[in-house]
């Protein structure tokens, strides 16, 4: 699954740091695979860019096996191409949903 | 404040939709300095583009007029030159720290 990232591509999920490198956001993505979410959407709203770079907003949602919405939220991907073809070096995202009421 | 936006800027903060239009994210950014948050630090970590658009990916913190740090994150924008200056076209933040311990 992680192929899709460059070695150097970084994913900048919401509340926690920067994950770095191919390997880590393959092994971010397989905790999410094992808790159960396997159900991803994904819609591009507008694309930016070069033949070499393009920066692409959208929308996604998560949801469990059994399809339980777990998350709603935007997206910012960053595109490189590489070695002919298209890898993800940034994937940011975060979420619509109001933070949980902790306080 | 709102002039660096263009017209049709979308800030797509954290755990609400997308705020869109110059007027609203004025607004938006006017309730954040009523509420006191008035010191925000911005480093710029990578760039990647052309002479019209750019997409700048960076590390943001928020902290009140007395210097209590309230948030600390990342960004991406998107900047397009409009009529000769360079003007923010997405202004995309998420958050390092944790989840308030909701449930």
């Amino acid at each position: 699954v992680a192929d899709i990232y460059t070695e150097d591509a970084k994913l900048l999920g919401s509340h926690a740091p920067a994950i770095v490198g191919k390997k880590n956001i393959g092994m971010a993505i397989g905790s999410l695979i094992k808790a159960g979410i396997t159900q991803v959407g994904l819609k591009t709203i507008e694309v930016w860019g070069t033949d070499e770079i393009l920066t692409e907003e959208g929308e996604l949602s998560l949801a469990t096996r059994d399809g339980k919405q777990i998350e709603k939220g935007k997206y910012v991907v960053i595109w490189k191409k590489a070695d002919g073809h298209w890898k993800i070096l940034r994937d940011f995202s975060n979420s619509d949903l109001p933070l949980p009421s902790g306080k």
